[in-house]
């Protein structure tokens, strides 16, 4: 998994009927050098600016209600950031 | 999920016959650094230059009517550019 | 799905019994800037120099008879190269 | 799977009720030049400081007794840094 | 699936009981840029310094006689180095 910052959300109107009902963020890694946002999906109500814990690949069909091709889905909300030291 | 611009359709003769009746696209990421493209399944009917969501990996099979050899695939038309400021 | 063309082969005499029978192909990305070759197994015959498309991960399960620890597998030959302008 | 060293622990109140009872750690890959840390739930007792075996994507379901969205997992301890001579 | 070189074992006292019985092995990446080494499961009996075919993902387990988490495997040796002139 990893931690991200929720920056926005993505509207999409054209998309798979079994998307309805999800919010799809952008997240940011928060994790140092990585800016490679990317989108996931939302049922826990994250909103922009928190940190969040998002899971990815066929883990995430384990948090839906149904199937649906969906590869990346927040889990959880994180507290306060990690304390992370990481050697340079 | 990952958000692209649709650049170009790959044209396969010789494909495998689950492959049959999905445009193939070129998809060129959108979130900034990232220049590697690749391939995705559409269904949806996406055009050159639109922006779409593409979902990946095992995902892709809750959005096929029968299971194919097939690892990425447009879930979406993406309505506008999502407003991103990432950190520099 | 990625487009790449074919280097050469591998040759394996001690492997699993379930990959008997696929021929395994070095194949290099065609997208530019990764240089990083790869494995794949192929059943349609692709041919040194060729431009494949390859699929990933579980969904190379799909084009499989019967399941084999393969990861990757070549599901069409492209016709002719795409007509890309990535951004620079 | 990769050997990382288990940085801090993430706290996250608000989740999905089948990330109960998982410790979640910041894991900092071992092998030199990736930086990118990332979270892995445990149930061995991993400690900060410990140089942990991680496993990711779907093989992570068969390490836990129910299924949950958790894409990466403490599958073991490594008793020493292993001699690893790279080239450079 | 892509080519490396065993570098060395891993030893794991504390482990999940499905990962007993498995050689775990430090591979290199043999195509020349990545360095970043991976841990692998290994039956067929690899000696350092083989090159060796992995794979990866949920593939790995048509490779286990019984479910592990486990998300690498080594699944042949390499008769020799393949022949390879990729573009720089």
């Amino acid at each position: 998994m990893v931690i991200g910052k929720v920056v926005s959300r993505v509207i999409s109107t054209r998309k798979y009927d079994t998307l309805q009902g999800y919010k799809l963020l952008v997240i940011e890694p928060f994790n140092g050098e990585n800016k490679e946002w990317f989108v996931a999906a939302d049922t826990i109500g994250a909103g922009e600016g928190e940190l969040v814990l998002v899971s990815f690949g066929s883990a995430v069909q384990h948090a839906l209600p149904q199937h649906a091709p969906i590869d990346a889905i927040v889990v959880g909300i994180v507290d306060q950031e990690p304390n992370i030291q990481i050697k340079e």
